[in-house]
């Protein structure tokens, strides 16, 4: 255990290496890192007392807080493992966590989903609400010492659209955790004065990444329960924050507040944005703001695989992979493909999660061939760098050949006459499938499918181009993604490959 | 294996992800990616087929090359371990390093010593003369792929001081490299257009670790066979190099080359250093350069523990822990001491190495407790940082009290008129042991010994003072700490605890 470092251990080092420093900030609260490390001890001690024992389960079913940050530390100290679920989620939704997750501990804010959750009698543990009661819980506790934990144990359970339908839980380990935070500090250039505000979700991967390279550096997690554009200017000026959750149209909201003369941004180094924002902070020239922010990523390697950042001007516009990563473009039999094929985006290294919670069989694909496979498509530029093509969900059969829908949806939509795209396959008894394409047109446009058709042939190899279209007014949905399902059913799609 | 990163992944990775990136510069070689990863796959075969199996030794015995860092690239790939060794070693002194290593595969540049150790028949393993012999041995093997590796397994071994008097062989494995490389990448600011001149020796941690968090950002490393400034001046300008290794006297060196008008040195982003040479570089502000260079390090844990550049303004000149590291100042059984007091730097984390090789007595007095000892005295300051004192060598028993020389040592070095100064335990009936100061006092000086005693005895606790003092012409050494062994036999030293 010589190598071993948890979350834990982070906090407990910066507990003697920065006696006075500036933990958290949330609200009227500011913890130095002993106070937060005395906290956490006090917390795992009540935790421990209530039944949570190594790889036992903490759900915290709220907004964002410092008691975020105190359980998945407290969590750490005793081996268990924490989640912060989306509060956002219905009481159906959230009842699924708890049933799936079965905590032995749940601090919960009251809300109607909550309420009702809490109610339907899912679960076994302990409720604890948050506020006043979690401050009792952490009162009863006793500042000790714990057991070494090994960080390769779980230690943040981070819940995500898995591919088989239902959601699952992505286990974190610690090792994990701190692989991640190290190449942020790496591409955001991250110093012991760090400040990060965490306007973004917790739940989401990345708030948290963001605010654990911050721990891990040293420096102070201000914390807001949910993004609120005035608050956030607040906020800035008044602790001299580094960087916050932000993009887009948080962004513009910001701005909309019109902060000049109010509020102080000046000590905001973030990415450039428009010019009435760059004027307000100071445009930051780390990788990670240099370029537009971002590479590619997902809750499953811990937050980010690849950084745009470490791959000025490449080809690729998911940049080139994390330093603590390998990346490699896989076809369905775990085979190498060629630079400029399209394949999945698979990946081994030391920011990898450790599998979901309780599902072995989804483990076992997740796994194959002894790589991470991400369920994305990709594709390697010839300078090296990754291109993102989109989720793979399913794969056509066409003769021998493999067809991700993603990729020649993708082609489809690079057409200026089409609005939307989706791809599926259909029965044919020759080619087992045949590539069928759903289209939607901008308005007022109108293309013939042979021309469609024409302009995929002209960006992918033949057999990838659809022997079909159809020209419909919307594409239904699943969140962000076609529903396929739907679609199959609405344009006589079938014979899938393993279905 | 999911979450394993060895230095040959990086490689792998790099091969894919720059395949038209530099890697590597010596003379007239250059090599990408693709080639270096190309060169380290024949190179693995061969070495494998002169029997060099997972857990096997490779010695290089020569000066700085691309060859180095094959040879470790190599060994990664086969799990096997690469020893550089110090070539300006007498004969006699590598001859004991090939038979401590028993290396199954030497390559060697002809030299008195080397061809000594050769000719003396010390060991088993095959002889592969450096340069021509070298470059047969890599065109014969294949370009092949070979079964995974553990990152956890050791890969590099570097000779140094034990403290049981004979030189180790530290163990150091992937896991560790990488991620010390990793801590070097955050305070250095690297970014993958880093060229690293290797212009220090790469048997020695200082010079290796920074080619070896070059290789892990990508970034191209310049090898040159020695130290000589005009070389290094004309390197530097035809090869745009970021940093090089080199400190106050050989910058010295380089600025008596005077190289104005003949070389551009602008592309050098390193540490100011005087006016003149401040005018030739680009004095750099990240951490690594913004303070004075450093912190505390030692090659048992990879290179740098604590960084000065972590810990802007702190009292302790070793600085703050690297991100990857727990520190703790212990006392003689494992407890840890209070702030301001002095003990053993010890510490726990990623960057740690792996204990010396065949020396299973010493590796569990180096691991006790569960902490790695460094066998280096320091405190913890009031702000956090930490103080190195010096180091522990032996512990003088006085009464129950603990003093440790180097810091008696280093208080009696600090009154104006101490030029040197050692100290020893004598056999004393009431104490067991009493403080006895070996003093060499400053050209002219004439100091009474109680003065001195009073000086110790205003800085430290008071068990600590001498309670004797002799005057001498001079400190009889091993290599820069005193020989407490001479020192005893002349001054009546003895009854050391645990001898």
């Amino acid at each position: 255990m010589i190598h071993s470092l948890t979350l834990s251990d982070v906090l407990a080092e910066h507990a003697r290496s920065r006696p006075l420093g500036t933990a958290v900030v949330d609200g009227d609260v500011r913890l130095t890192y002993p106070e937060l490390d005395a906290r956490v001890s006090r917390l795992a001690d009540a935790l421990s007392a209530r039944g949570v024992a190594p790889g036992e389960r903490v759900l915290w079913l709220g907004q964002n807080s410092h008691a975020v940050l105190e359980l998945l530390l407290a969590c750490s100290r005793l081996g268990a493992v924490f989640c912060p679920a989306n509060w956002r989620q219905s009481a159906d939704e959230l009842r699924f966590v708890v049933d799936d997750l079965t905590p032995r501990v749940v601090v919960w804010e009251p809300s109607e989903a909550t309420t009702a959750t809490r109610e339907a009698g899912a679960a076994t543990g302990a409720w604890v609400r948050a506020g006043d009661g979690y401050e009792e819980l952490v009162a009863g506790g006793s500042v000790r010492d714990f057991p070494q934990v090994s960080d390769t144990e779980p230690v943040l359970a981070l819940y995500t659209a898995a591919f088989d339908g239902r959601p699952g839980a992505a286990l974190l380990s610690s090792a994990a955790l701190v692989a991640h935070s190290t190449s942020l500090l790496v591409v955001r250039q991250m110093e012991p004065d760090f400040t990060f505000l965490n306007s973004g979700p917790l739940f989401h991967v990345g708030t948290m990444m963001f605010c654990l390279a911050t721990l891990q550096i040293g420096g102070v997690n201000v914390f807001t329960p949910a993004f609120d554009a005035e608050e956030v200017c607040r906020l800035i000026d008044a602790e001299r924050v580094t960087q916050a959750f932000l993009f887009g149209p948080m962004i513009d909201a910001v701005v909309a507040v019109r902060p000049q003369g109010k509020y102080d941004l000046s000590s905001l180094r973030f990415v450039s944005h428009s010019a009435e924002w760059d004027e307000l902070i100071t445009v930051d020239d780390s990788p990670w703001c240099r370029s537009k922010m971002g590479g590619y990523g997902q809750t499953e390697v811990s937050g980010m695989l690849t950084f745009l950042g470490l791959a000025p001007g490449a080809a690729g516009f998911a940049g080139r992979p994390s330093p603590l990563v390998q990346v490699r473009i896989l076809g369905p039999e775990g085979d190498e493909l060629p630079v400029g094929e399209v394949g999945e985006i698979c990946a081994r290294g030391k920011s990898l999660f450790s599998g979901y919670f309780a599902r072995p069989d989804l483990n076992a694909a997740k796994f194959a061939y002894g790589w991470q496979h991400t369920g994305d498509l990709g594709r390697r530029e010839p300078d090296g760098s990754i291109t993102f093509i989109g989720p793979k969900l399913r794969v056509i059969k066409s003769g021998a050949e493999n067809v991700y829908p993603a990729e020649v949806e993708r082609a489809l939509r690079g057409h200026p006459a089409v609005a939307d795209a989706a791809v599926i396959g259909v029965p044919d008894e020759r080619w087992h499938q045949a590539v069928k394409a759903v289209v939607v047109l901008e308005g007022g446009a109108s293309v013939p499918a042979e021309e469609l058709i024409g302009h995929v042939k002209g960006l992918l190899a033949a057999y990838k181009k659809p022997r079909e279209v159809v020209f419909v007014d919307a594409i239904p949905k699943r969140g962000f993604t076609p529903d396929y399902d739907a679609l199959d059913r609405a344009h006589g799609g079938g014979n899938y490959p393993g279905a």
